[in-house]
């Protein structure tokens, strides 16, 4: 999205709605339809449009090919306490997720926290979806997901762990603070866009032929050695979360799900806690809010920088593209069109 | 640390029972002196001396000047389903640690999941050690702490959020797998020991004056501006622990307890998985088998290069420092046995 006259902008009733259209064409269900066309519209209202409608015929392909089965759902394999180990039954990931995050808030208002876990199922899009989701209804969050094999480890050089994504959302009034973050320092989409524009990255993003870090995208892709956020500590982040989700949820770990040319069967972890009884509730708003100001009164790191909370773009971004329109490539809108 | 001859070899048993003397020197009553003095000398033996012996003067000059408490012990404040708020009573922060995450596994044998936190608690030392003790015991641990203000926002130049370690555990034969890190890429100590030697750091680990990053640790404790891993995305996450930290316990939060020079009264947060009763319990170590040793057949990056997996290296050290001793600057050890 460089040039503007490259960009279309697509009101948020209308994206939603052409989206459930060809699902629907594609054999979901209407009400399945709906929900999921409205994930994909949020999340390209919120500004994570790599996980939304740049992502959406993907979606689709992977349907029609099988990987997703548009109309199975979520079923209870077994109960322990406050924890749900479910299956996905390879249904669409963003529905499953959905159903998981709010089975866990039914657990944590029942036992104060609740874990599910989702084995078996698909890519969820934007982890962070399910953050803003279970944070609006009061509740604090916390999930990842393992990914396809599209990193080296630490002292590695071939791919051999994920860039699972890690959210943690709060309740807080009138916006929750949520944090969506994946394990490498920039995602392969983003390392495409510089390098298609000729850009060296900001930091460097990983390492090149000769092995050496480097912020020239273009080398990156090359190697596909991007680096871990915080190089071996990322690397072993990366590592733990795979080993919860897998054995949490009896799924698959991302060694077993492989490559990333059909990323499906991967497993995922919903925490909920309920924190409206907790001794502390009537003045948890003001110590979030105390933390926010606090962080609000930074010195500037450099002309222009800003300290900003997470979550705080979201926001931002999602006001501008109610007013706007959500920004589309013009080729990617006239093949979502055709779908 | 750096010429053999400035360094002692003391046996795991002697530094122990030199801790526990000292300790109740300093008021400590028997059973707790044991406890504690055993978890400076664990720490110690698996190679974190920042938080064993090395940090050992220092609590004792808390103790004497009353930041800690040596008889105080956690107390109940609140109980909410599977959730306990407890608060610290600025007592020693290892054994209130340790006591709380016993605490989280007797919730989770209730529960499937427990969630414990501390209210006005003291440095734990090492978070590994607790994620060490969960996990021995069959326990899947989730943990972490807020600091004191130690390092700036992404964006801003003066110090604003802490480095708030984080720790995952989780059960495996013959030992556990644990990752323990903080959310700077280096540690102020380490950064003092390559300055101290003259070397640069392996990688950025901070900014310089003019607000470039640099791999020159003397330029970072100049600015007290080290990196966040990650960048923006290790930033966060020290913000997203903080606020759950902070609200969760109902204690203080990072900007509440302010500058590092006497760090007090903080919060913490213990999570734990009776991973027994999940369907796929037969299999799971299975699992992790295959997760490690995928990992092991990594190519290495360069020389000498090797993948290891978290935890991996606390095995091998305390191996040796168990056959050899623990590694004491000389000058260091004189001035404990002086306490």
């Amino acid at each position: 999205m460089t040039a503007d006259n490259k960009i279309k902008r697509i009101p948020e009733n209308e994206m939603r709605s052409i989206f459930q259209q060809i699902l629907i064409k594609h054999g979901m269900r209407h009400g399945k339809a709906e929900k999921c066309a409205g994930i994909f519209t949020l999340n390209s209202l919120e500004g994570v449009y790599s996980h939304g409608v740049n992502r959406f015929p993907r979606f689709v392909k992977y349907i029609d090919e099988g990987y997703i089965n548009p109309d199975a759902a979520p079923t209870l394999i077994h109960r322990a306490g406050t924890i749900e180990q479910w299956q996905g039954n390879l249904g669409p990931g963003p529905l499953n997720a959905e159903f998981a995050a709010e089975r866990a808030m039914e657990l944590a208002k029942e036992n104060g926290i609740g874990l599910v876990t989702l084995a078996n199922t698909n890519h969820w899009m934007r982890g962070g979806t399910y953050g803003w989701q279970a944070a609006r209804k009061g509740y604090v969050f916390i999930g990842w997901a393992n990914t396809c094999v599209n990193m080296p480890a630490w002292g590695g050089k071939d791919a051999r762990i994920g860039n699972n994504p890690f959210v943690i959302a709060v309740p807080h009034d009138p916006e929750a603070v949520v944090l969506d973050f994946a394990m490498t320092q920039f995602s392969y989409g983003k390392m495409e866009a510089f390098s298609s524009d000729g850009q060296r990255l900001p930091f460097p993003g990983g390492f090149n032929t000769k092995g050496e870090l480097t912020d020239d995208p273009s080398e990156i892709l090359e190697t596909m050695r991007p680096v871990p956020i915080g190089y071996w500590k990322g690397a072993g982040l990366s590592i733990l979360l795979d080993i919860l989700a897998a054995t949490l949820s009896g799924g698959l770990s991302t060694h077993q799900i492989g490559n990333c040319e059909k990323e499906t069967s991967i497993s995922q972890v919903f925490i909920a806690i309920d924190i409206r009884n907790l001794h502390n509730f009537p003045s948890i708003q003001n110590t979030i809010n105390e933390i926010l100001d606090d962080l609000g009164k930074s010195e500037p790191a450099g002309d222009g920088s800003q300290v900003r909370y997470p979550g705080e773009n979201v926001i931002k971004t999602r006001k501008s593209n109610l007013e706007n329109g959500i920004p589309v490539d013009r080729g990617l809108w006239d093949k979502i069109l055709s779908l």
